[in-house]
Parts: structure tokens; sequence; C-alpha cells
């Protein structure tokens, strides 16, 4: 047996939450609240299943939700999308990405990815035959560097994949990088992929910055988003993708045939928790609690922190503790330390190792103090 | 924009259940319970979120659902996957399907599929840049016809996808077939995905033959079924695949791409239930006795029936009664005497059209009382 993925094994997450159960570690690592959703939100869940909304949805996800899904975007970015024809909902975000991809890269088709990058990019570009081409953000501070994105835009290039708030570095986009992206895109016929699942952990008074807030880039983009991060329930597997009529037909040609719907008692449930714009408009707050809890704590520890404008994720440069390449120094740190992390050079098709790990802050109080007791300590 | 799929359109289950809202029809087309699932296994969903299982599964699926899966598979087919490195949770049957095809079909591979056949199967196959090719059931009998696979079978022949309980046709295999399976698969290296989502709807006393009862076939099969069917959960879009270790393996790398992970709160839910094994143990005469109450309603008809030995789904002939297209003929049931029904001309590559229609059984009483009463004025 030829393996389709022969330099892929176990995604990092797996790896790491695995090590950390055995070692009894504080899983800092994968990204997910170590605190429960809204008992509002539970609720609905069992009220829906009461109610006996456990057949198949819809493949597109039930009218209710698509409904409130396009009033939220309208509310927050201007951009009313028709709930019939530019909203899916999908098996998570994860879902969302790798339909967008299948649905329009055809093999042989470049796909500019922006490293460091999520782990699911490249290996879904090419179970379609897609060729990923990839530019990096600036280092130290992440940004968006425009003019080697153009130099490696050609004739072939089908789909740029950008995502902010950015996963793992904490990055957001500025208006700059939006305008400078609408020039290319006057430039060049690519489609985009805009993965904008922390789009509700943007810090210190900044919007976030849809895409689908400028019109000319919205026309052709897929725009993904979940309600796993926003609402603390990552194990639902609930997020969307919102994209102008014609993407959306052949993202639902490929959704339909992927997982075909999604759970039906969370999307009733989301649907009617949706009106409730308290709990995402207070989101940014909460998490920059957390951040700034989090950075105190660790203000005594030999880590240099990266600034974090958004996103559960804080890179810690740790080069001033060991001089470990981050893979093994993320593996001692579950093991010896307790803590456990993810080292950045596995989002980098070369590996590059700025000797930088990430820790997930959307964790309770009491979890940041444990693990930066012990982080404090080296 | 060129599509991957030019040949797709919505999937007829979209289709029709959408014109039986439409024109308020009994909706007896897409395969879904009209009543709801045991109390006792929402009750135990409710009480897993409260618990806090509302963050990412692991990305195989718990190890508590995995064992049991494990367990019962050993009860009912004397096979012991080990469920750490043969067992994975997928969101739905349909991921599962996709996620094997993706996993091993490559660009030039041919895929045999047997017609008539589920559609997603072949979208399937070509978003793999896979070749099918068909074979198709006797006809009128719908019976594995092996000499006319053996036919087909090449050197490039990578993957043979079989059903059984199959739909739509409610055909079952017998001893005989897995034993030309056996045979076909000593002369020939070919991979097999065997789609048993129907497992627990096999009927008049036969057991179901699994093909993991078989060695010679487990150790180059991906076994698929579903939570869905068996719990009159479909809407929850929980399946599962059995394969051997470097067959998972491949698997979970497409899977933790795809989906990442299915809804936590129901794997919690389903490992404690599947404890009860007398729910499944029931539903063998659970559903025959739906499949005799509807033959029997319909016996004043002018539907001819062919024989259903497992599925909820019942066949029936119609040319009595119109000699319109199959795709007419439903579309005009549903419009005009208000009962949805499914053609089976859009399960063959080709549209043959038998005059065949498909209504599904897993319905409550009055609700195939009123179905049959339209149907007899025909
Ligand atoms: C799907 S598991 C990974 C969760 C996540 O998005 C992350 O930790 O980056
Ligand atoms: C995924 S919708 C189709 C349900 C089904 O399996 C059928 O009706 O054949």
């Amino acid at each position: 047996l030829q393996s389709k993925l022969p330099n892929v094994g176990t995604t990092i997450f797996t790896t790491m939450t695995q090590l950390a159960l055995q070692h009894n570690a504080i899983n800092l690592a994968q990204g997910f609240p170590d605190f429960n959703c809204p008992q509002e939100l539970m609720n609905l869940v069992t009220e829906a299943m009461r109610q006996g909304h456990n057949q198949y949805a819809p493949s597109a996800g039930i009218p209710a939700l698509r409904q409130k899904i396009s009033q939220k975007t309208q509310h927050l970015y201007g951009h009313l999308p028709n709930p019939d024809t530019e909203v899916t909902v999908t098996s998570g975000a994860t879902e969302a990405l790798f339909a967008a991809i299948a649905a329009v890269v055809q093999p042989g088709d470049e796909v500019l990815v922006v490293e460091p990058c999520y782990d699911s990019y490249v290996p879904a570009i090419e179970l379609s035959g897609g060729v990923p081409v990839y530019a990096s953000l600036t280092y130290p501070d992440f940004a968006l560097d425009w003019q080697q994105i153009e130099d490696k835009l050609t004739s072939k290039t089908r789909l740029l994949l950008l995502n902010s708030p950015h996963n793992p570095t904490g990055a957001v986009w500025q208006q700059e990088d939006l305008d400078a992206l609408t020039r290319l895109a006057q430039k060049h016929s690519f489609l985009i992929l805009s993965d904008e699942v922390y789009e509700h952990m943007v810090f210190d008074g900044q919007p976030h910055l849809s895409l689908l807030s400028v019109p000319a880039l919205a026309e052709r983009a897929f725009v993904i988003s979940s309600f796993g991060k926003t609402y603390h329930t990552t194990g639902w597997k609930v997020g969307y993708c919102i994209a102008p009529p014609a993407l959306t037909a052949e993202f639902r040609k490929v959704h339909q045939y992927l997982t075909f719907s999604t759970a039906t008692p969370f999307q009733h449930a989301l649907a009617a928790f949706l009106d409730n714009h308290e709990h995402y408009l207070t989101l940014p707050s909460f998490y920059q609690q957390k951040r700034d809890l989090f950075a105190q704590l660790l203000q005594p520890s030999k880590f240099e922190l990266i600034p974090c404008a958004g996103t559960y994720f804080q890179l810690a440069r740790y080069a001033n503790i060991s001089d470990k390449p981050d893979v093994e120094f993320a593996q001692w740190l579950t093991k010896e330390v307790g803590v456990a992390t993810i080292p950045i050079s596995v989002f980098y098709h070369d590996h590059t190792d700025h000797r930088l790990v990430r820790f997930c802050f959307a964790k309770k109080e009491e979890t940041l103090i444990s693990a930066a007791e012990r982080l404090c300590q080296l």
C-alpha cells in the first residue's frame, strides 16, 4: 500500500494531547477551553433532542441557523450573505477548509499558503492534487509580506489561503493588509480561502477585520468560521462557510458527499442561542484577561513572549532556557515539567525552528496559575 | 470556474425532501425514521454535556466508544478489532466512505462499484482522481453477478465497493457471495470497501453476513457502519470504520484533516448505551413488522413490490400505474399524490430506468397507513 500522504503522521494536536495524558501534564497544547460552555446552550440541545430534532439536517444546514449566521455577519461586517445560496453549515471548520479546497483545486493547480500555518491546509491541497506554494510571515513579528506573496503568484495560482487572527502566532491582519490584498486581487484571478475561526478573539480594542467587509474580496472568497471556538464547544464540530453563490454551489457539491450534514440538535441550539449577542461581544475582553493574566504570571520566567493580538494562543521563545530543537523541547516540557505545548516548526514545511512554542490560554485561572508556576521554575 | 464535479447536482435526497416539504407530501423518500430515538440515549447526551464533554474528542474517537464497538463486533461477527489500531469513529458513515476512498485511491486507479449504488461513492472516487468501473446487480432480483465482477477486474483495480444490506434495493448478500468474493480475493489484490450501515436490518430470521466474519476478507477491507441507522439518530452523524492497522493508519491520516473528530457528547452517550444489547437485537423484528405492514397495506394497490430482505427500504414497480420515466413519476407522486419517493435510475451512471421507486418504511404506523391510502388510490 503506497501512502497518499507519505509525509503525514499523526497531527501534532493528537500527539501532544496523548503525551500530556500519559505524563499527567497540564495541557496547554491543543487549542480548547478547559471550562464548560454556557448552561443555556446545553439546555437548548436537550430541548432540541426532546422535540425530535435527531434526524438529518438539510445538507446546507437548517434554515434558522443559516439565517442567524447571515444576520450576525451583516451586523458585524456589513455584508449580508444570502442564507439560501451563500451560507453552508459544516461539521467543524476543518471540514469547511477541506471542502473549499476540494471544491476548487484541480490537479496541478497552485495554492499559496503562508507559513507557519494550520496543519490541515497542505494535506487537503495534496489530496486534491494541488501544488502547495509556500510564502512565510515575517519574522519575528509575523506580519504578511505582500511583496513576497505577489512574487509567488503565477498564472496557475488557483487559491490563496489566509488566516486571521492567526494560529499559531496570534498575529492579526491590519487594514493595510486588506488594502494590499485588494490590489493584488485586481491584478490576479486567484480565489481566497480565509480562515477566520478566531474572529471573536481580537484584543486591545481592535475590531476583527473580516475579509467579508471588503466586497471586492468577499466576491471571490470562502470565509470560514467556527462555533466551537466562539461558544467553548470545540467538540460539537459545527462550523460554517460563507461564499458567493457560484463558489457555494461547488462547495456544497463536495460537502454533501463529505459528511452530507451536521449534527441537527446542535444546529437548533445554536440558532436559538445566536440571539444572545452578549456572549460573543464580551469574548474579546474575556480572553484578553486570560492573555494578560498568563503574560503577567510568566513575567518572572525566562520565556520571552511574542505579542499576541488575537486567538487564544501565546507564542513564547525559550532560547534562554534550552537549546533543544522545538519538538524536543516541547516533549521535554511535557514529560519533565508537566506542561504540554505545541512546537512551531511543525507548521513550516521545512520545519523552520525559531525556538518557539505555543501555549493555549483558553483555560481556567487556576490552570494558568499552576502551569505558570511550573514554567517559572525553569 | 470549472467544476470539479460537472455531472453532479444536488443529491436526490435533498431534492426530494425539499419537494416533499413544498407540497406537504408524506416523505418516504430520504431514509430516516419519523419517530424519536430512545429517551435514555438522549438523557446520556445531556449528562455527557453536563459533565463537560464538549471539547474535541480524540481524532480516532473516544477510547470507551472504540472499545464498545470492538466488543460488539466480536460478539456479532467473531472478529475482535483492536480498538487502538483498527477502529475509527467518524462524522457519519458518509465521512467514513469518503475517507476510505481518499485514503487509498490514487489518480488513475480503478474502483469497481456495483449499481444501483449510493450516490456518494462515485463523486468521492472522482475527487480522488479514481476511475469508476461499473458492474451491476442482476435484474430483477438484484443479486451480485460474480462473473461480471471478475470480468471487470484489471491490474488497476484498487478497490471494490460493496454494500449489504443493499440500499436502494433491499437485497442482502448470501454465504455464496462471501465465498465467491473470497475466491476472487485469492486471485486479485484489490482492497474492499464494505458499506454495512444497515447491518441490524436483515429480516426473516437471516443473520447479517458481515465481511468481518471472513478473516481473508477482513484483512483487506474497510467495513463501515452507522449509529444513525441503528439508534434512530441519523442527524447525529456518528459512524465508524473497522479496518486492519495498515489501512486504518492511512484512513486516520485523511480523517484527521477531513473533520478531525466527531461530536464528543454523542460519543459518550453511545458508548454508555452500547451496553444495552437489547435495542439492536430487536431491531430486525421491529423493522420487519414495518416492512410487512407496508406490504400488506399496498396489497390492493397497483404497485408490484420487489422482495425486501434487509434495509428500511421497499422497492416498488409502478409500470401498471404510469409509463413516465422514474424521475418524473417520483416528482408527480410527490406533487399530485402527496407521497415522496426516490427514483432508482439516479443510482445508475447511465440512468437505467426499471420503472422502480424506493419507499422508506422507517416510519410510524400511522404514517405508513396514510401513505398507503394515497398510493392505493392510483
Ligand atoms: C482540531 S485539534 C487542533 C485545535 C486547534 O485548532 C489548535 O490547537 O490549533
Ligand atoms: C444522507 S441522506 C440519505 C439517507 C440515505 O441513506 C438514503 O435515503 O438512502
